[in-house]
């Protein structure tokens, strides 16, 4: 049996009643109480959404930081600018320009991470009461951000094709009967974290229209853009609409996370005023690593790397989807992704994606039970698990599949039994006898 | 004439409603204001708190940086926990331990500076309205945290050895009387942030006692405790109180702050809360920063390149005290700082440091006035400034001081004069002549 540790002891916290009240939204999420035991060595981790490193040019990025170092070092180890180097500024408009983006490096603010891009925009943006619009299931740190800054985050559903913009239009509608605008509409179109869904082409200009008419901004999450596995990136929101749509970016899929190297794209009058946050939060983002990143960019393939990437995950998801389809039980469906690192799962009627982990666990696979990417801590998602497939190799990836697909056959046998046992019950005190079958549609 | 750039264009800025309450606290800070012109080179800028980095062996840092890239890249250069590395906080340990401080990792977290820290306690304990107490002045850095956070910032008098402690415990009495209680006292207890001060250290036990009997909690910052010129680091405030202080340091003055590696020690209850805050701000510190850092901290003889940066401060220090003994007019008044990097300097009566800034620009010289020094924009620092000895060459620092004094004693004349002109039109309004000689005492 896997030990998660033992439970949290209740001792008493000296400063329980000096906390602010926003620490009340503060909880663990339940991916990092997962990653401790998902990162042991004999379990398939379809968790996290670590990107393959393995496949850096490790000697070429030494001679690059060591460069760094020798050639810059007075500045890359200074302190520099809450907007971030205006060279490195100037390259994120080129790498943005690959998705139709027309942006000046002026309107541009590097942050730690396009995490820290979305604490900032939050910061700037919500009152405590605001309502934030999200996709439904939608990424868990943006949600834990929204929460931190006391917002209420409603969902809109979505599907195979992305946000319905019909949903997106009625949900604006039903706040407004209700006297209430949301500050914005938060969404990532391209590869979707956890669904995999990319936004057609003809949503996007509906989907921009709609927040345009409502005067509602779109807050634009693109960090698997530039990883689809079938013809060029899609045009950004950002390409149709200037002045409503807050960009963000970030070198942790493209290169790697661990510069922490992220940026937003605003009109010029919110960059002012994340740039006073930024300063705030942090004085400046890392010159060294914003000098790597630079640099980088400037002196390696980083196209071509891009393209060893994209080739890495397309191997990856054909070996998840070709397992799936190989072992899931009848009754399971999934998304298929055409880029990015995610797919998205609904395990049999009946089944808990949540309680079912621990028994997975115990099987040596991981995977992020679905509940934890809707705020609202409804059943939504309760049948559903993201699984990724851009750190484990093909091999390992059917075999955490494999794991995947006994353990949920497993766990339907007593789903199974106890539908079994209640129908009988209800047929008894129907007073009648006939048969029946339980339904298992894939 | 210096042109510090056309006048902020007054054009419509169309989010102006969507922005949250808090962003009417955060306004651009004097020094960042005044940077972009004090970095021009025929300027000797006095303003900035620069660490002199060329006292760096870059050699070996480029070694270190690549040895990073080369043996440990896949964990450098991927995400990272949000508490930060375990070996880097237990290394944090070993240099905490230089001021007499028992810590645990477990209860330290590394962040993107001491700033993220700042901000990370602030997110952590302050609701809008609530009071921090900071001394008199105070870090701008933390005023604007504070702000942001939309609390009030009550300040309490401190002379040439820190903060006064009855001052502190009659400001307490103060806010209880009126049913208030702060949530912490700011303080910067060694080599202070703008005045150079150093907390004495029988202050030191009268402070930890009056916190402790009013229930409040210290927020310690000590980002220039290693850098004293006289004696061992006095012992810092939490190695007095394990359970009621939170501690701050960083690496930004004893290596370099372009890594931006800082911590905090706090409580394990509280570390739990900063490190879900910080989770939701930029999900991990950045790991690449973090094992240089560490590596560094292994590898390389950085006692001793705090003891080079420290006899490079205080060379820096004795050609500052000296040219302003030199050159200053009398009326203007100075700190003796003991370590670190700033003097605080009272200008004679009747001028005002940024009324002078401009003049003082045009003269070639820099420094950052007084007044952001204060929260409550009050009259208080008004004739005050901040001078930093830390980055120019002891040569350009006295170049530096010389034309400040130039500028302070044609700042003089026409107060002289004005002075003049009020006092014949108050004795003639008196109806009698008399002589009156005009104070200029030093």
């Amino acid at each position: 049996m896997i030990n998660l540790g033992p439970p949290r002891q209740a001792t008493h916290d000296p400063h329980v009643n000096r906390y602010a009240t926003r620490t009340r939204g503060m909880t663990a999420s339940e991916i990092r109480a997962l990653f401790a035991v998902a990162s042991r060595p004999e379990i398939v981790s379809l968790a996290g959404g670590m990107p393959f490193l393995s496949a850096l040019p490790m000697d070429a990025i030494a001679g690059v930081v060591a460069d760094v170092v020798r050639e810059q070092g007075t500045t890359a180890m200074q302190y520099g600018s809450a907007q971030g180097i205006e060279v490195l500024r100037e390259q994120i408009c080129d790498v943005m320009a690959l998705e139709g983006i027309d942006g000046n490096s002026d309107d541009v603010i590097v942050t730690v991470g396009s995490q820290m891009a979305l604490d900032l925009v939050a910061r700037v943006f919500l009152d405590p009461g605001d309502i934030v619009l999200a996709e439904g299931p939608s990424y868990i740190g943006a949600i834990a951000v929204f929460t931190t800054y006391e917002a209420e985050v409603v969902h809109v559903d979505m599907d195979d094709a992305g946000v319905v913009p019909q949903r997106l239009a009625e949900a604006i509608d039903a706040l407004r009967a209700r006297g209430r605008l949301p500050k914005f509409f938060y969404t990532i179109p391209n590869f979707h974290n956890p669904t995999g869904a990319s936004l057609s082409f003809e949503r996007r200009e509906q989907v921009v229209a709609i927040c345009q008419e409502a005067g509602i901004l779109i807050l634009e999450d693109n960090p698997y853009g530039l990883l689809g596995f079938e013809g060029p990136p899609p045009p950004a929101l950002r390409s149709l609409d200037e002045s409503g749509v807050v960009y963000l970016g970030t070198f942790s899929k493209t290169f790697a996370p661990g510069f922490r190297v992220g940026w937003a794209l605003a009109p010029h009058s919110v960059i002012e005023r994340l740039t006073l946050a930024a300063e705030s939060a942090v004085l400046s983002p890392p010159a060294f690593s914003q000098l790597v990143v630079s640099r980088y960019l400037a002196t390696q393939p980083w196209r071509s790397q891009i393209s060893v990437y994209r080739t890495l995950y397309h191997e990856r998801r054909e070996a998840m989807l070709e397992a799936l389809a190989e072992y899931m039980p009848p009754g399971t469906s999934w998304t298929q992704p055409r880029g990015g690192f995610y797919v998205w799962l609904t395990l049999p009627p009946g089944l808990d994606a949540k309680a079912m982990l621990l028994r997975a666990l115990d099987s040596f696979v991981a995977y992020v039970p679905g509940s934890g990417f809707y705020a609202d801590g409804s059943d939504a998602g309760r049948r559903c698990l993201r699984l990724s497939y851009c750190f484990p190799t093909p091999d390992r990836i059917r075999e955490g599949v494999r794991r995947l697909a006994q353990v949920t056959m497993a766990e339907l046998e007593p789903v199974s039994r106890e539908w079994e046992a209640r129908r009988t019950v209800v047929q008894r005190l129907a007073g009648r006898v006939r048969t029946a079958t339980v339904s298992r549609s894939r």
